[in-house]
């Protein structure tokens, strides 16, 4: 038997329609690309996305289509994510860090229709412009008087020339909630980056169970500034969940270095501030110059890699700060786990409360975890088994955009995600990342393929094995570390190797050493056993990590 | 375009499976009907849901089936709304307060299979066993010591007995979201309940929306005792907004005067209370006479019925309580808006901000609003226009439960629920009803059909015409008023009438008082004009409200 309710479907430009109405005052600050401090409110950057999205339409933008971002977090960007999904469409947040040959590949296995960017990629787009499809438009995030003088760039269109004229009221079209919103690539082991496709349900409901979860940080009068950026799954769903809380939103803008973040927290009375632990280096180094913490400053949520224990123990003991440690991926909207502590726990001794917060936090509402060996049999959540990670939910991807071999291989048999992290749940149902069976590298936030690496490693002259290994660094989460083995009379030198992978990679990419090894260590199926590797070297640390 | 996301369901025993692992030791406390306060915690109360579950199929019950319940809050009726919805039956709340034919239409409209009630309605029920279906079964709510030794209601059986044996985990049937889950009767004005079909996405969704549109009550360490009943549309989707966002419960069972409210509430430290006007009369009495508020009860949360500015003013000038006035109906899961001002609002000066809480409130995400006239054309929100106001949304009912003529005429062309209340709405979004065009009197936050009342009244002896008013009144927030036109040659006595009424409505609804006219206003069709007799009598003041 069926209920009787009303057939509405969720819907992303809902949210805006009730910041709009309900948090009208609220405001969305931004350190602009073209400097200085642009400030604004729920209210009316809701006529401004009416206003683009009536733009969008003029430019030719069909439901469906994707539209591409490449773009730091400020109001231009928050608009785009609900001008374009509003009118049926696709938001492709592109992440400007990568290598440009994977931003090439992203563009064209999307089939972008056209790209927005901040002045500050001019330079990057405009040398890429050959190799993206022929007919994308162009798309300066800026106004008339700053547009770019970038050769190369034909038919760039001004974003403020796009609103200009356009009523500041808008009917949103009645869209079924699958319909796809927006879309974000993720790096694979493969190397080649997987789209991951949200639709307006997964967004909404994962808006609000965040809201739900992390609801210490949401609400009227709270200010959050997302070092997350925007390029990266959704700044965490803060564009989303900030309005829909009346949450008041602080874009940093392009300069992410510490002092900078401090000068802003304190001049906007910052609440809490979300980024992966690499940002915050920089900003705990700033308080300690300055002996102190951002006026106001009270919570900071760390995801993206694992938040190390001396790092929240300085938030937490030197500045008073509450650090909540979440969480998630790409293919999860992305937030599966958030680190808020009960009431009980709360009121525990120093010491245990942060071994409660070194774990990675309790699930979201309606997102189910188990940990599974390697037969797929589930194991006990009893803080001592572990096992791959696998997630089940509606804001979890089913597979991959255009992409039917990683789709294949997306979903164990019962059709959970394999997250190819390898985790411990303990009773309280605190999740705990333990190791990673995919193989990868995460520095600064972002994914390093390690697989791709040793391809151009192999390259190398005198190579004829190798290994790339994630390794710990105090800044960036964990570094490269290329192993070697050298062909029987060649003695390659470790610059060799790292100059010529230097042109074949991005630069953030070449490994931090190399090690010469006479043999590396196979599993019983020939391939690199990376847990054998890993284990020999377990005294190895970086030389810049030193 | 379709997202590609896993298409999985919201359902209602995710709420309390997060509960139990997230919020683990939050306490449900309640107020036994055997007497004594019982306390258990979301971990221990999932183990008695999942053994309930187990029962109700050991009893026969089966995905589809209604199952009523008569009972006060309390930790069993929060069991029975899991468990029922749990394994895809319906949980059938009944309010007891109804006359006894409402309850037996009631209960053979909905064919419930089974009626689980308190110790409290024992008497009630076998009153009416004569009237209900022949195979419906009764569970006693309470331990087999406790069984009540009730005459006519053979093979009785005992909740606890139901539990016993069973096992304290269970993996729900995947269930789609729209299956039905709960269904409530609401008195409409022709006077036959017409059932609200609740289904797992409108309860879910509407938990959500009102955890995120209510935060501040919300969360964890927080207490909320609703006195508003589980057997009134969902007490507010409390027994499903608090597990959701690890918020405590306090069930006060059967006894809501001010004195037993006041000594729960202090005894265990709640933060915010829930109910409709009428019960804080009684509160706000018990704290004058002892000088003070519970300690520790920051908020009270009013509606059902319009909360009346001098309540308000008390709870917030004298004790130093925040009122949230919010409004809704059975209709939409119940909650529409909500009271919580913004940072911005609470910073007014003390009568600006009592202005603004004089008012319903503002919109929860997912709640479209808009006010319309007489030709269902659309009116301005401009604080000014006043039309019946129409809803739209998830939660919203798009018809009733096995009633054609009334699902006929519940939505307006455009897909849109007509409320039958008369609204402006603000430019920053606030609800105010100015009056409702559906013809019903709201006591204590109980409805009475004026019609029923009218139809009985024209059978006493006397009687040629009538009409029933809504009087306003300072406890029952209204009480009707009885007009009546006298049969020519007659002179009824008006203590005829109401004792003539006193036998053929419950007590509650007889009339306050009667008053005799020559001729009642009429309408251009012929009807009754409540419209114009309102005017006459704006200056009337019942005897009992004076
Ligand atoms: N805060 C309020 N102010 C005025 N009327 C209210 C309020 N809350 C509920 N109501 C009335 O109660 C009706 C819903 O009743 P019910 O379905 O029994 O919950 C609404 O349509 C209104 O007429």
């Amino acid at each position: 038997m069926k209920g009787m309710m009303m057939d509405r479907q969720l819907s992303i430009p809902a949210i805006i329609d009730l910041a709009a109405e309900v948090h009208a005052k609220t405001e969305i600050v931004s350190v602009a690309t073209e400097g200085g401090i642009h400030r604004t409110t729920y209210k009316n950057i809701h006529k401004r996305v009416a206003q683009l999205a009536h733009g969008l339409r003029a430019l030719g933008v069909k439901p469906g289509d994707r539209v591409a971002t490449l773009a730091w977090n400020g109001y231009r960007h928050f608009e785009l994510y609900y001008a374009i999904s509003g009118i049926g469409a696709v938001c492709h947040t592109i992440n400007p860090r990568l290598f440009p040959e994977q931003l090439v590949y992203i563009v064209n296995h999307a089939q972008d229709t056209a790209l927005f960017f901040d002045l500050t990629f001019a330079p990057l787009v405009a040398a890429l412009r050959p190799k993206l499809p022929q007919n994308i438009t162009f798309v300066a995030m800026t106004g008339r008087e700053t547009m770019p003088a970038q050769e190369g760039l034909d038919g760039l269109q001004c974003y403020e020339d796009l609103l200009t004229g356009q009523p500041d009221t808008i009917t949103w079209p009645d869209l079924d909630e699958n319909t796809a919103a927006a879309l974000s690539y993720t790096s694979g082991t493969t190397g080649e980056p997987k789209g991951v496709l949200y639709s307006h349900r997964s967004q909404v409901i994962h808006a609000m169970t965040s809201v739900i979860g992390a609801s210490r940080y949401f609400g009227m009068g709270k200010k959050i500034l997302p070092v997350v950026p925007l390029f990266h799954v959704n700044a965490w769903a803060l564009p989303y969940s900030a309005p829909l809380s009346g949450t008041s939103l602080i874009f940093p803008g392009a300069k992410l270095d510490g002092a900078s973040l401090f000068n802003l927290m304190e001049a906007e009375k910052v609440d809490s501030s979300w980024g992966v632990p690499t940002v915050w280096l920089g900003l705990l180094h700033e308080m300690k110059q300055r002996g102190r913490k951002p006026e106001g400053l009270d919570y900071v949520i760390i995801g993206g890699s694992a938040a190390p224990q001396p790092m929240i123990e300085a938030f937490e003991r030197d500045y008073g700060i509450s650090v909540c440690h979440g969480w998630g991926m790409t293919e999860m909207s992305p937030i599966g786990t958030f680190g808020m502590l009960s009431p009980e726990m709360e009121d525990l001794p120093f010491d245990e409360k942060i071994a409660l917060k070194v774990r990675q936090g309790r699930r979201l509402f309606m997102v189910d975890m188990k940990i599974v060996d390697e037969n797929g049999k589930e194991l006990p959540k009893d803080g001592v088994a572990f096992g791959e990670l696998c997630v089940r939910g509606p804001s979890i991807a089913s597979g991959y955009y255009n992409n039917e071999t990683a789709t294949a291989q997306a979903l164990d048999p019962e059709g959970w995600f394999r997250t190819g992290d390898v985790a411990k749940i303990t009773p309280d149902g605190f999740l705990q990342i333990v190791d990673r069976t995919k193989d990868l590298v995460k520095s600064g936030g972002e994914w390093i393929s390690s697989i791709d690496l040793e391809n151009a490693a192999l390259g190398a002259p005198g190579v004829v094995n190798c290994a790339v290994l994630a390794m710990p660094h105090p800044r960036w989460g964990e570094r490269p570390l290329l192993v070697v083995v050298p062909k029987p009379d060649a003695k390659p030198a470790k610059e060799d190797i790292l100059a010529y992978l230097a042109t074949r990679v991005a630069t953030w990419q070449v490994p931090d050493d190399v090690l010469f090894v006479e043999t590396i260590p196979l599993t019983a199926t020939g391939k690199i056993s990376k847990l054998e590797l890993r284990k020999i070297l377990k005294d190895y640390v970086l030389p810049t990590a030193a």
